[in-house]
């Protein structure tokens, strides 16, 4: 057993030999950003050494250290395997990130499928002893009752207070009680899970929350969580839906707390995901999602109880799970046209969620087109030289002036890196300035004069090209790439859908944006890097976390979740790989 | 060894020298009616003897067969213990499915609601992702998947078998599998459990297990046990639920051993039990079943999973509990009159089951009248100076002859006390020779002469009267007071049901009598001791056990659960204490 000890932190934690550092430290609560999940390729779980390890370092942290970090003993926690007591220095804080709560939400009736409602159970006699049970069912006209609301039959005859959920009872309380009826939207996205706490007689919104899906230690993206999952047949399956369960329990504890309501009364909790967390939430294997043909196991909406899903917070409640179309199109995608109305528009509108994926939805005809373009993740700032998520310290606008760049923080601080609206806002500006050529290309600082006010934001490293806006600020010709890749992706899946559908841009009445990634997004950035079209630029409608929204708009109405199902089963998915030319359409679109 | 030939069979049987011709024919697996298994008091095992047997008949042969019968060579199994070589003639045929080792069992068609189908999940294709759960739901035509079946969806594509109940799916194995499909057929009875486990493709009882209902401690009784119930608020219900259910959780994994199979394998378990057990076995507040005007909580037949129940074997398994009419009238009753074929008969039937209480259920002109009468368990060997239950060591016959008494011990041992028959014959022999006047008191030991052969069985205890069998084998004046009580109850139940359906009892084309104290009881003691009119004794039958038939059959076939639930709702219920002029009859009924 050695020890590790962190400074700025009392204590230290003991560790078993052959583990390494990011092993140890993610087993103990340590935040430390594991992107490619201890593979040794993405350089994010960087940790600066004090004392007790001076090992050469590996061709791989070669590679991925710049020469400086070399120098200050930084090195990183995954490569890194301790052989006695060690002192280290965390370099990124678990910041407190944005999480957007709050969207667009449209007009529509409340109606919740929870209800309640009294009973009267009869005093018996002998010449009637009609079971308390009959009576009950009579009462709320339902064909049965429950074991567990079986039991809460006390002494008999009185009043009680039935919850029920369709021709379902939930619960069965003896009068008088002062509880009310509540219930939970969710929002699990692949970073973040998002929750509020919804009183269900008035709608109203009594506490949001938003963690970390505490899925991260096993991979920031969906295909490196699915390859855990492959990778640890036995377990992998169970933790990695252990983990959203404990975000989720801890999410409802929280927002419970700060209402001053018991979790027991949440009755209901209506959940939205892409199909990847749907699939992992259940504990269903999520295997062949992350592999051709990517054929999910399950797409279809439906009621679960919640303590069959393993929540242990309001395990009495229901759960309903929002439904999805296909491996990519998941419910938050069908929540997010819903909120848009493209159910019943007769106007042609193209709905986009950017994040590692971009999925698109095209509303034309009475049709509804969607796809989904593999983005990766560069536009969440992540696979990027000096990317970050969009936490504080994150760079989130850039303006290259004569006068230097001008740069938009997060939370207003020290620049620490770009999040993902950053490093477009970089793009866009080097696109502008012709500092990047058409395919991609980073212009040669020798082309530009010395008094070319542009030249001091280009520099070399050894052979390659790069961008420097401070000594952290780095863009390399490579994370230029791969924005150009995810920028391709997006275009063409958005051209594919317009073809098929036989329409053409200026057919479009609006395009709207959704998710987190939207929101910190100026319209030029999108527009302005070749993402979406120039023409789209004045009919751009932001909608905030739709798929949040239409997981409150479910929860508070039966008849928004058959909407939903209809919807889903409406919507047409056109997977892009297998769809004719579509190689063409991507390699045009690739050009800036 | 002998050998045993039947006409119309190829072959013939060889036979150990000694056994009767029913146990050897049972052994071999040939149907033959056993009604009071093999004691030589029902008269049901007839067979027609052709060759080889020639003695004489004994009195119970003369009394059960009628003279043209014998003059047919017609003899009964039970009574025949063959010498030599034997050719026989069956005379009832084997009706399909007789299947139980006891009780007797209509004919019936076998559609168990556990089935198994195999589904094919077609490999997807880039341009067909259909979810592999639609696959399955349109393959098996069910309307949803439940969460741990859809977690058994492994790499996707390929064979799977199947296992439905109703339109549920309650497991999915990839192929190929050799697993069978069992079920449970469970009597839940105040004092034993009884159970069968059994392959549902065959309707093959595999394994039986009866073991004492480990309720018990908290009392003999129900009532005993709902006051325990009582007064313990806290932990009561929860402690006789867990005795049930740990009862049936070990007899299940004795009968799985014992047939080598896996416990995982039984799909189904069906239960029938006093309305009292149901409630305990459930968790069900038990407390009004007790306490006039004792309505229950449930009478409702009801599908369950085993683990809500609390089931650790078997605990995928549905649960079904068959359908019960009131608090006194259980799905014990309901079976048990489903078995005799009461729902549909068009004779006037009189079926009886005798216990702590004793359950009346009458068939007349289209009606089922059903009562239950509080017979006390002296009837059960319970609250009698010398009573101890139906065990080894237990009186349970008696004859009173100048000689002394002649006692019929179970297991031929040593007299250790009167089982329920046991002290029901001693009444019966007391009265026969004039020991007990009318009203039920004992003779004075003065009023006989030195030289009346029966004075011996006389003696004084202070001032109390009592009878003398042997030393440990006392029948004090309170004890025939208790069967007294018990036989008013019974008798007064038998005519207020004949009153109340306007017939009297020479209408009666049938008395049934079922359980195990039943079974244990020779008709005489029944009429001798006037629990039933002289008239009946020649048109009482034995039916056994029909309590676990009812549950068997329950397992075998889903409509004969949905006619159990008609049944259970067409039997009208009589309270006894609320009818009028109920008391008079009881005293009048009290006169022996």
């Amino acid at each position: 057993m050695g020890k590790i000890f962190m400074k700025g932190k009392n204590g230290h934690i003991l560790y078993e030999p052959g583990q390494t550092l990011m092993e140890t430290l993610l087993q103990e609560g340590v935040f430390i950003n594991n992107s490619c999940n201890g593979k040794g390729t993405c350089g994010k779980c960087k940790v600066r050494v004090l004392e007790g390890y001076e090992n050469v370092y590996s061709p791989s942290e070669q590679r991925l250290l710049r020469k400086e970090e070399q120098e200050e003993n930084i090195r990183l926690a995954c490569l890194l395997v301790p052989e006695g007591d060690i002192r280290i220095e965390l370099l990124e804080e678990e910041t407190k990130h944005e999480i957007l709560t709050e969207g667009t939400i449209p007009q529509f009736d409340f109606s919740p499928e929870i209800t309640e409602k009294t009973v009267c159970i009869q005093k018996p006699g002998l010449a009637d002893q009609t079971p308390f049970e009959e009576q009950i069912k009579q009462q709320l006209d339902l064909p049965e009752m429950s074991l567990s609301t079986l039991r809460k039959i006390g002494k008999g005859e009185g009043l009680y207070r039935a919850v029920t959920h369709r021709k379902q009872l939930l619960n069965l309380q003896e009068l008088p009680t002062s509880e009310k009826l509540y219930g939970v939207a969710v929002d699990i996205g692949t970073t973040t899970v998002a929750a509020c706490l919804v009183d269900l007689a008035t709608g109203i919104e009594l506490a949001q929350a938003a963690v970390i899906n505490e899925q991260k230690q096993y991979g920031l993206d969906v295909l490196t969580r699915i390859t855990y999952e492959i990778e640890n047949p036995q377990e992998g399956r169970n933790r990695l839906r252990q983990a959203i369960t404990a975000s989720l329990d801890k999410q409802i504890r929280q927002m419970c707390a700060e209402a001053g309501i018991d979790s027991d009364s949440v009755y209901e909790i209506t959940i939205s995901a892409n199909s990847t967390m749907l699939h992992m939430f259940l504990g269903v294997n999520a295997v062949s999602l992350g592999t051709s043909p990517f054929a999910p196991v399950f797409t279809a909406g439906r009621y679960l109880s919640a303590a069959d899903t393993g929540l242990k917070t309001a395990e009495n409640a229901v759960v309903y799970l929002l439904p999805a179309v296909s491996s990519y199109i998941g419910a938050d995608i069908v929540a997010g046209a819903y909120v848009c109305g493209l159910q019943r528009t007769n106007r042609r509108v193209l709905f986009i969620d950017i994040g590692t994926n971009g999925e698109i939805v095209l509303a034309s005809g009475g049709r509804l087109l969607s796809c989904s373009c593999a983005a990766g993740p560069a536009l969440e700032g992540m696979n990027i030289r000096s990317g970050m998520r969009a936490a504080e310290g994150a760079v989130e606008d850039v303006r290259l002036t004569p006068e230097g760049a001008e740069l938009n923080v997060i939370g207003g601080g020290k620049a620490k890196g770009f999040c993902g609206s950053g490093i477009l806002a970089v793009i866009r500006e080097l696109l502008k300035n012709g500092l990047i050529e058409k395919n991609g290309t980073l212009l040669k600082p020798e082309k530009l004069d010395d008094s070319d006010w542009r030249k001091k934001f280009l520099q070399l490293n050894g052979k390659k090209r790069e961008v420097v806006l401070a000594p952290e600020l780095i863009v390399t010709q490579s994370d230029i790439r791969q924005v150009q890749l995810a920028k391709g992706a997006i275009l063409s899946g958005f051209y594919a859908l317009l073809k098929q559908a036989g329409i053409t841009m200026e057919d479009l009445d609006e395009v709207i944006v959704a998710g987190q990634f939207g929101m910190h997004l100026p319209v030029e950035s999108l527009t302005g890097t070749g993402i979406l079209p120039k023409e789209v630029g004045n009919r751009l409608t932001y909608v905030g976390n739709s798929s949040k929204t239409g997981a409150y708009m479910a929860l508070m109405s039966g008849s928004v979740k058959r909407e939903m199902e209809k919807l889903a089963k409406k919507m047409e998915y056109m997977e892009l790989s297998a769809s004719q030319g579509y190689e063409r359409l991507f390699s045009q679109c690739l050009q800036f």
